[in-house]
């Protein structure tokens, strides 16, 4: 039964969306009528409320509506690939995972769910703004307990080692190639964001001096298609590019040069 | 340290990779040569066995892994799809969600560390050598304290309410539709697993009668980039379809008739 | 040498583009400043133009400039599918080919110019606003001579026979199919162009009970990548669908039952 | 009527192709059975000969069938990106246009095809095997009158000026790219077509420095769609990758920096 404090996304039925806190007092002003936070109280996730001629549905804020909601200030990690990169990085229930930087806190809260309950992820972040932004954007999700934010450049190395998966998603991947791998445990994989083929050639080029195998790069695409089944066809338009993704495993010792297999 | 009984992936400097169970007295033959399972014991993930001119490296089996070296009779979900579901149906430690049908397993074991530790998988399957393989694969896989497979037939309806997410891969969807919204928690979330065009008109038509909204079609692409990074570009093949993907979220009552909105 | 009455294409560096016609005592007003025809008379083809900060370029205009630059009414045929369907249409100097519609005339000017000098386009159209837009938009593109407009529901058949190719690109499909099959030579081939997958669905089911062979359905992407050599990578954004296309070949008597076949 | 000499295409009902030459005393091995030809001569195109329990069917040799046909020693270009070029370049009758390398000649047929009948491709290429592959290739396809093949390295500059449409297909494009765009007449445009990343790079540094504007850079890709309309859907594989293309207009001084512009 929702309280206030609690948070909903109001869904009306031209697709619209809004995510609110309840609170007492206060209504949502929208093109189909206003909706009072008082009448959403006691209702429970999936009741509607009737405006003039339409419904608002109450529902739980899901972690793609939560990514796509977020106050943000750098580019976001997208569903298409972040979904692809959480079964990449196998994390899971337990995992120890570092991440840098925070950006705006959408991978964040993503490592976050999967190593809650019992993992941890560290999210390193050199500029104020954002490290503030992602720990504001993760609270918000509520998987705070899991996340130890630092404000730190990971140039000078980092304080974790054994760890179990490294997202790392700076503007300059290379030089901090060698902290990903150092800190990494044997088995623990990585992946690098790089929305430049440049970086992806940097990075390679750098991968090849550490004892990482199994280097895969990948691009996703994602399509929507329209909804009448009497005229069932694509978007006109779709997302041509978010990023490049580089993974790899650390082992101790060696290393594949990749380039010679391929 | 590894052990006779653990699971381990032998990776080869070429790309060839290996599953092996460690027992006593065996070893794996590989064209780089032979791997004594007793010169794993001992050793960490990440290590390394040197063979005649090559190494071998001893890796932790990851999702991905696993998924792709399932014994499978049926068609499985693949990663580009796979972490996307996941996503959109928000699955996180401590859900109920429902599955039918359990297939090879291998979105059950995804499910099912989704859900970890504190959650539930109820697996549905009405062929016996399939929920018999998913079972086997899933206990492979390491998760089954978390599954509950049943053998039976989900168009007698099924016995779990106030479901989280519902996950429905089967060769005639549209007769179950109602019993994934029946079984469903109010803001709940499905995914139908359509591999022809002519099912997800079928589900479109069959959707604009049940209580849901917010109804979602998707396709994912993935494409793999070669690893010279002086001739940087894209493999020459690539996967060119898996299924389409309907997505909802189950209402209390009314539910948006979606074709009116796009 | 440029002069009054000819058409040219003014490119500022910027990206932005203009069509015009030139005309004494006219000037074209940009964002970089005015150009006055009296100026551009007399010049040659990629000659530029002086303004304030910035030159102009003046450029012929190639059928794509044409394409994107056409009056239009109606969904036009993109250049990504317009070339692929030139080639397997198999058009070319001396051919007899139909178009039904002639829509906005963009896929007239194209097969104009593959059968010029000595083939001829006959271009179908029963709606008189659509028939005039298309007639003026070929004149415009400088191919009239090669093309026949006949303002005519083709429902009542048409008058060619012996057709090397046919364009069919209408609102409905089904009922003209046999109209296509009928009226193109032995070997002939033809496009069905179809938005939805519902169209797609109804002309295979059609065609399976025509003398056709070798039908083959597709679809094309384009992407276009930024232009910074140090920081390479695609567009944000790309078209995500335009049509499927239907193709085929008329034989003189039985036909393959295709869907045997794959 | 067919005649001895001619070249057909066979068709057999499970998408099987040949193509021959109808010679005296001659037959086609089949796994459908013996087709003599000269049970083909005196037929149509589009007619079909019985065999034991199927039809063959005798057609007409598409420009995409040659292309596939072609006995070959490169890369080819791919049909989906040849026709997006034939427009991108504007090539029609009377053009004079040049290539460089002739390869295995499919561009070199496509390009003589467009120019036809009044035009000419001049083909350049330094290796004398595929200098002869080409000729041969194209005398087959049937308009080697429109083309004059040298073989010659350009990198001692080329002969014309004045030229309509370049088309550079070389392992090594940019130390050429002078060469183009000096050779071009204003207005007229080139095709650089590059398989990596790499190559694109350094094609738009050097392209930096030439008097060429409108520089685009495109990449295509293509789906073929089952035919089965009860069970509509994608083919499970799909070509990933074939070429970048870079494409501009040279212009007669200036230059347009283009990366300043996106």
């Amino acid at each position: 039964m929702l309280k206030y404090g609690d948070k909903v996304l109001i869904y009306l039925e031209d697709g619209s969306e809004y995510i609110i806190t309840l609170e007492e007092g206060k209504f949502l002003g929208t093109h189909f009528g206003n909706i009072f936070h008082e009448d959403i109280v006691g209702k429970e996730y999936g009741d509607s409320i009737s405006l003039r001629k339409h419904s608002a549905y109450i529902l739980n804020i899901g972690i793609v509506d939560h990514i796509f909601s977020l106050k943000r200030k750098t580019q976001i990690v997208y569903p298409k690939d972040m979904g692809f990169i959480l079964l990449m990085l196998d994390v899971k229930n337990g995992d120890l995972v570092v991440e840098c930087g925070s950006g705006s806190g959408s991978m964040t809260s993503a490592l976050a769910r999967a190593v809650a309950p019992d993992g941890r992820v560290v999210s390193y972040e050199r500029r104020e703004e954002f490290h503030k932004l992602a720990k504001e954007n993760v609270e918000c999700f509520g998987h705070s307990e899991n996340v130890v934010f630092k404000l730190k450049d990971i140039s000078e190395g980092i304080d974790e080692s054994n760890v179990n998966a490294f997202f790392l998603d700076v503007p300059e991947p290379v030089p901090h190639l060698k902290t990903v791998s150092n800190s990494l445990i044997g088995g623990g994989r990585f992946c690098v964001v790089c929305p430049t083929a440049n970086q992806v050639q940097d990075v390679l080029r750098e991968l090849r001096r550490l004892p990482v195998i199994k280097v895969e790069i990948w691009e996703t695409f994602i399509r929507k298609m329209k909804l009448n089944p009497e005229r069932f066809r694509p978007e006109d338009r779709m997302v041509g590019h978010t990023t490049y993704m580089v993974f790899g495993i650390k082992v101790n010792e060696g290393g594949v040069r990749y380039e010679e297999n391929r």
